[in-house]
């Protein structure tokens, strides 16, 4: 006769099995499949997410975690049965038909915005998107009264559990204070001196190819337990011991795609560091997006964005791609990697104007969920606020409100997470380095053992056991705190 | 509300899109997944495999199909219920916890014959063995008292639904007594004209995939809707809109990888076939393992090893590898392709001496089930069966009873399908030529659309509405009958 706690278990296994199967279906589309498959994988992921849906709000699974007796389970059960709540109140708090009705309008709405974003046209976009921004309000609503948090508490929680907005809000304004005066002397800084010459392609794919399976090697991947795909974007997928991390390749710059597979590698560790007796259960899950961004940010910008990562890898670059001349130094990639300049897209600014991005979409969909912004005005508010942070203005909204995929698709409350990261990226990284300076020499010489190591058992190995800010007081002594990045800023930057 | 009938539909929709899971799963296993990725691919396997047989095991499918009212139906929803009562009666009968002792069992059979077969020890699977067989035979019982037919009937009745062994006999007696004569005087006719010259390698794997493709898409597969991948065994799986064939090169020999691909298109296009309406529905589904088989060995056997076949693909073979020579001529190719002799392993033998293997396994599988054959005993079963048969004898189990996976990896009652399958082809495709010469003519041309739009309204697009015999009753205007295979290998071995 099993106990609540052991039927529990039972149940969320099979819940994560589910889910294990819905990402590598996703990996696949993303992948692998041809055109033709969309509409059958459409209907597969999508019955198995309302199966998974089932099983979390099934009246047993409700039953199972009131007779739970948490006084009895060791440090590791309370804390899975505390992320079964937290998965249980989150998915029963919002009516199945509001979540039916929410899905099915953001899939219009993608396809909409992507034709909308091909013509820089917001217009086609705009009937589906109201749409979408009602029906986010409508769930979030539902949500914050039955969790009684705030509505962008629900959205954003759901990203970066335990955690809200207030707690972000003086990071992002402490930021905001920040930018302008240290953004103006680095660009001045910058100027000053001689830009560094370009690296001139065409760089052959399979060299690229070669290279990028090494750099994720040096990492840590093993790749008789994971693959190195080509994807449109690039992500990392897959479970602990079969990770599936893509790039994008372009035969005029290989540095993109190099940066793309170091990040991608971080999020896998990250995945293959999880404490495998809880591989199956949410208390094994990732501590969230901030803590999982972070991960791959301390592998892309905190190691390999540094002088020592360059030492080691500009002569293998040179190596691989039969490169010589002054554009092929340590100093020259290391200075390509930091130039620093405002720019309108996103996923290309450098790391010092890119929370500033951040920033001005995590006000928007506040003020757009809160019907202090109109759909209709978005566009305006957007080039107001970019114009107002970086003085750059869009030539039109695929430049500007139309970028990014996000908010069409339904990915509400997920901007922060990315700025979130990359200050405790820099936090964990000052800390770990701290504890063992080995860990910056050793990149010099393309070692990543002692990085990965602290890594390990500071943060991956904990998988939820701690909140977000708790995981980070143990492994850094201190809360999430905007300080660490800044210093590394200026470090870099200005130093 | 609901009635019964539409809930039935939706609940084998579920299942059915659950099976598709599945089956791209496991494609993903057999093509892409690193090794490492086993375990975890086995536990979300086992968890779809597990709710599937929940959902239709479940008191309320049972209730519903009592309660649906067949007279009130259409055709094709009549028939649709039939299927899936068949599928409940086979779930049903089973007491889940001898499953899942047999489906462990099969597994740990699989990993000691995978060894015992490397280094030719049939002892060194025994006792494993002895497990399966034990298992299988409770599995076989159970079903037999349920369903109220032969124990042996319950496992080749999973793979060919409403035939029975009765059916099988005089067919399978019928080619004994007609092999031995028959055999004799191909292989002296064989002998009499001088051997065809071999094709002499290497032959670069690029372009034998250029050539795959090719062959592929002349027989109607579209590549916006499907893929072709290598794997260690060639299959076909995916789903109509998603193909997914595979195929294995050697640099040595491309005509081995050609005619796995022209077989495994021949599955895939009965596949995409399928009557769209009823894609997500058992009778949608398609009519067993014995028309599988016919529609692939029709494209491999019927189409592709004639005359007709190789006087299109022979130039175009020549071109593609820069072939010349007397070795490239059409003729050559075709006997090289028809080439007869008693061999020991299956999956090389000819067309010819491909029933003696199957009749072999069969009349064993059953003695094994029966218990008249115990497992210490099978070895010298084998080698005395195949002298008998073939006049050869195996220099080690490797050879003989090792060496398909079959038996060991559960598939119990799957191997009459293959010789019926070659049957039900040769009758099939003699309809198909018979109503439309344009079938054979067009083939020498490298056309396969004369014959594809013959096996869809004859064939593909009756999904399961039909019977496997009423189906070929339709479509050849007789049941199965060994004869139109007979005169076919008269035709070609003897004319």
């Amino acid at each position: 006769m099993k106990n609540a706690y052991q039927e529990l278990e039972q149940r969320f296994r099979r819940v994560n099995l589910l889910r294990q199967a819905v990402g590598m279906l996703q990996w696949d589309q993303s992948v692998t499949m041809p055109p033709g498959g969309a509409n059958a994988r459409g209907a597969q992921l999508a019955e198995l997410k309302v199966i998974i849906h089932e099983i979390v709000t099934d009246r047993r699974t409700e039953q199972l975690l009131l007779d739970v007796d948490i006084s009895r389970l060791g440090s590791w059960q309370a804390a899975n049965v505390r992320e079964m709540q937290h998965i249980w109140s989150h998915a029963n708090a919002v009516p199945r038909d509001l979540i039916a009705a929410r899905s099915k309008a953001c899939t219009a709405c993608e396809m909409k915005w992507r034709t909308a974003r091909a013509s820089a046209q917001y217009k086609q976009v705009l009937p589906d998107f109201k749409n979408v921004v009602d029906l986010t309000r409508e769930v979030a609503e539902a949500k914050a009264s039955a969790l009684n948090v705030s509505a962008y508490d629900t959205l954003f929680g759901q990203y970066a559990p335990g955690m809200t907005i207030d707690e972000i809000d003086p990071i992002f304004d402490d930021y905001l204070s920040f930018l302008p005066n240290f953004l103006g002397r680095v660009v001045a800084r910058q100027a000053a001196g001689p830009p560094p010459p370009e690296l001139k392609g065409p760089f052959e794919l399979e060299a690229q190819r070669q290279v990028a399976r090494h750099l994720a090697e040096i990492v840590g991947l093993d790749f008789a337990s994971a693959r190195l795909d080509e994807s449109e974007h690039p992500f990392s997928g897959g479970v602990p011991d079969d990770s599936r991390i893509t790039t994008r390749y372009s035969k005029d710059d290989f540095s993109e795609a190099m940066m793309a597979v170091l990040h991608e590698t971080g999020h896998a560790m990250y995945e293959r560091g999880r404490p495998s007796e809880w591989y199956e259960q949410p208390v094994g899950c990732s501590r969230g997006m901030v803590i999982h961004e972070s991960q791959s940010l301390i592998v892309e910008m905190q190691a390999c964005r540094s002088r020592e990562f360059f030492q080691w890898a500009a002569p293998m670059f040179a190596h691989a791609f039969g490169g010589s001349g002054a554009a092929w130094g340590a100093d020259e990639f290391y200075k390509r990697a930091t130039a620093v300049r405002p720019s309108l897209i996103r996923i290309d600014a450098d790391e010092v104007t890119y929370p500033a991005h951040i920033i001005l979409r995590t006000q928007l969909e506040r003020a757009l969920l809160a019907g202090d912004l109109l759909p209709v005005d978005l566009p305006g508010a957007w080039n107001e606020k970019i114009l107002q942070l970086l003085d750059i203005s869009p030539s039109n909204d695929a430049e500007g409100c139309l970028q990014d995929i996000h908010w069409y698709d339904g990915a509400w409350g997920y901007f922060p997470t990315y700025t979130l990261g990359a200050m405790a990226a820099a936090q964990i990284f000052k800390a770990a380095v701290g504890e063992n300076p080995m860990i910056l020499d050793s990149i010099t010489d393309g070692q990543f053992r002692p990085l990965m190591r602290w890594l390990l058992s500071n943060i991956h190995e904990h998988g939820c056991l701690f909140s977000t800010q708790d995981l980070l007081i143990r492994a850094t002594g201190r809360k999430l705190d905007p300080e660490a990045f800044k210093s590394h800023l200026h470090e870099r930057y200005l130093s």
